[in-house]
């Protein structure tokens, strides 16, 4: 167990690139994620495993194929089930928070190739 | 699914209880619970789950029997692994996400009674 918390700004501010992503927590078979988003990312989905997201800064947009998108700000959370193709959206730096199984797999739409753990 | 983000905020502003705990958002088979917290908790542990805390608002107090206590304030995480027996403390008024299973059962030592969902 480790024996200090970990601060998420400390965190946060020590990461200068626009698109990171990192495992700072596992909690049983699951993750803590901190995600710094900037642009868009491509369109995917993971095949067994949903996904929180928590804003912690800026505005975050998730845009699906067959439904209205959400914008997310600080303080909001939103839950993309498992297979749901998406993409997220940041015209600005976001800091996010996200929680999904820690094997969870990730299938991008453009190659159908897969990844772990990523957003 | 939703359709729409949860705000936190929103959320935690409407508990005007002491101590209450409610299910957010369930992810594959774990959930996010928001926590307010003031005052002393009973000793317990979870017996099958790992329970990771993040504070938004106020310090929060994890008291452990084996080791140093932590004090969380805002942004800041921390996990407390499965059968670790905790308890927390809040002077003041508290708000915080616990990440845990949604089948988590929770152990208190007084009385060696079993809860399901709580923190």
């Amino acid at each position: 167990m480790k024996k200090n918390p970990i601060s998420l700004k400390q965190l946060s501010d020590s990461i200068l690139e626009k698109h990171k992503n990192i495992l700072v927590s596992e909690i049983n078979d699951s993750c803590l994620r901190l995600a710094v988003i900037e642009g868009i990312f491509d369109w995917h989905h993971h095949s067994n495993s949903d996904e929180l997201f928590l804003v912690l800064e800026g505005c975050l947009q998730i845009e699906f194929q067959d439904q209205e998108s959400v914008e997310l700000r600080p303080g909001d959370i939103f839950t993309v089930p498992a297979k749901k193709i998406h993409r997220t959206i940041a015209k600005t730096r976001t800091v996010n928070l996200c929680f999904e199984l820690t094997k969870g797999e990730t299938i991008f739409l453009q190659n159908e190739s897969a990844q772990h753990g990523t957003n």
